[in-house]
């Protein structure tokens, strides 16, 4: 049996990503086989897309064995297609979602869940395995996460980037009292926001030029917006926090002046979370932030937890009104224009596209 | 009555230090009379010395009311020669050690142990009460810590030097099993590794490039050292780790390239503590840590129970052989040339050279 898929195809003759049939995945045992029901675009495949292949392997991967062209996206709900043998605790038609990591489960960083440092780290939608941008996936069973019913798919599919920005918020360890400043407010921004509010942190300052992108984060819970270019931020928080700054900083912009103010704008013994990628290296003095006692924490991905406790968040309404974060839902076959580039033409227009897998077969 | 003292002139005349005879302190309520023993002279001093007047206030000081010429010296003991009105928890002739921070006790910051920030700052030995290059100082009850009498005070000299290393080593929260690099052998190095052989941290390597700082650092307990001129230190730190690198890394050099190879020889989830001061900014890029998901503290002084910790560590033995770091004794009177000027002309010869305060009346 065929499929629609959206897939990976390395540019060698100038096209990146291509809409196809494809055989459907057939079960094998242990795995179970998953209707993909949304995927969101994230801004890793858009960067694949413009400069790739960067993520899709060349050669066979030393996990999933497979090389380009391969599966698009990893950020995806569904409901369960089939079981293989062996798995008995998950029924047909059972929402899910799918933790995208994959690894050799074996080695010490798989063991201590920090998955970028796996010397054969995968990621489902291009590695291997698949993507939530076609219409079915066969995974592991360690791969699953149930999704209780009365839990939109739409919504759902976020789980994978609010898992990625409610990392961040828990290394910074927040109080309720604490005065949050984030710096930037695209997908994962506004993830922080939604993951503060969980938090119950009530002061919540943001920093971000786009007044489309202010708009969605005063929606998300954020207590007042900065503008970097016409503002200046440290100041403006230390007007709210009686000239001392914010408690916790998170840097989701990935460029320097962004850095900078978040420095600025830190209090003695603040942490600044980075959670953004960066261009190009970065000045900074140590010395500027020394003597505050500043602490600057890397954030990346996100456990297996912490990717469940988002499930229980959105299920429980601990995260609130995540699904503001949904600009778009196109259907599959329109996703390369009316997603891919669609982003790429509409700068900060859009927070998160979701393309639907198996349009228009589930809602 | 008066006494000798080496004093800060500021340097509008080209002398920035002088050695002279000045009032003996008049004790007062509440305040105690110190009969100084030995001060060490810290890199902050050279600073001055070569760069001044940076510290010293050209105006009054806002809690001390002093400005240039003051008293030098930030790293001594001595014994109690007299206590003021009120004060009844301290007899003449007890050992002690002075807390040489000056705040204005009330700030946030201050209140938080954040001894940079406070706004009205000041430091003994540079802001005004005198500082431990003199014969006597009377401070305030709250900067005085009891030495045990079996504590030499040379060896007590060295509690703010260690307690700078040992606030570092607890921003760690080194485990015995931890792997550690400390990069940069120096006065602060070396008290960071004997802090660490204190929390029971046996494996410490130790990246360092003079021969005579290197071995210093051996006598004080490390496993190994690195010299980074002619080996990859990361390489070394992957060779002793399983490939993995070290927990936690102590930044003791301030230099581009000791950062680099700190973040370099970093695992997944490091701990990368900032000591050290840098005379330039310097460029990283978040990425190449961002996936091991490192956290960068800066460590700054040290709390009032971390620098109590260090005198009782001292006094118990769980510091051991500290007096390693003490590579010269000199008298007040030669403090100048055989201080500052032996340490600015014999580089990486000396670890602590320490000043007799009265000499030759006590050791």
């Amino acid at each position: 049996m065929s499929m629609n898929a959206i897939r990976w195809h390395g540019n060698s003759d100038g096209v990146t990503l291509r809409y196809e049939k494809i055989a459907k995945p057939e079960l094998k045992p242990g795995w179970v086989l998953v209707k993909n029901a949304w995927c969101g675009i994230c801004g890793s495949d858009l960067h694949e897309y413009i400069h790739g292949p960067k993520n899709g392997p060349l050669t066979p991967h030393p996990v999933t064995g497979e090389q380009l062209p391969t599966g698009v996206g990893h950020e995806f709900s569904g409901i369960v297609a089939g079981v293989g043998e062996g798995v008995s605790d998950l029924r047909i038609g059972e929402k899910v979602v799918v933790f995208p990591s994959i690894m050799d489960h074996t080695c010490y960083y798989c063991r201590e869940e920090i998955f970028g440092l796996c010397q054969s780290r995968g990621f489902m939608g291009f590695s291997g395995y698949g993507g939530g941008m076609q219409e079915y996936v066969c995974v592991e069973r360690i791969a699953i996460h149930k999704v209780p019913d009365h839990v939109p798919l739409d919504l759902a599919a976020l789980t994978e980037p609010l898992a990625v920005a409610w990392h961040g918020v828990l290394l910074a360890q927040p109080k309720p009292t604490d005065i949050a400043l984030v710096l930037g407010a695209g997908p994962i921004g506004i993830g922080v926001i939604l993951g503060l509010k969980a938090q119950g942190v009530e002061k919540i300052y943001v920093s971000e030029p786009s007044q489309t992108r202010a708009k969605k984060a005063v929606e998300a819970g954020a207590t007042a917006i900065f503008n970097p270019i016409t503002t200046d931020v440290a100041a403006s928080i230390a007007a709210v926090s009686d000239g001392l700054g914010a408690h916790i900083l998170f840097e989701c912009a990935g460029v320097q002046s962004a850095l900078d103010s978040a420095f600025q704008s830190a209090r003695g013994k603040a942490k600044v979370i980075e959670l953004a990628k960066y261009a190009a290296p970065v000045s900074i003095w140590p010395n500027t932030f020394n003597k505050k006692g500043i602490s600057y924490i890397q954030s990346n991905i996100y456990t297996r937890q912490e990717f469940q406790d988002v499930v229980d968040a959105l299920a429980s309404g601990k995260i609130k009104n995540a699904d503001l974060m949904i600009t778009a839902r196109i259907p599959l076959h329109e996703s390369i224009e009316g997603g891919f580039e669609e982003l790429l033409n509409t700068k900060d227009k859009h927070c998160k596209i979701l393309v639907q897998s198996n349009s228009p077969s589930i809602i």
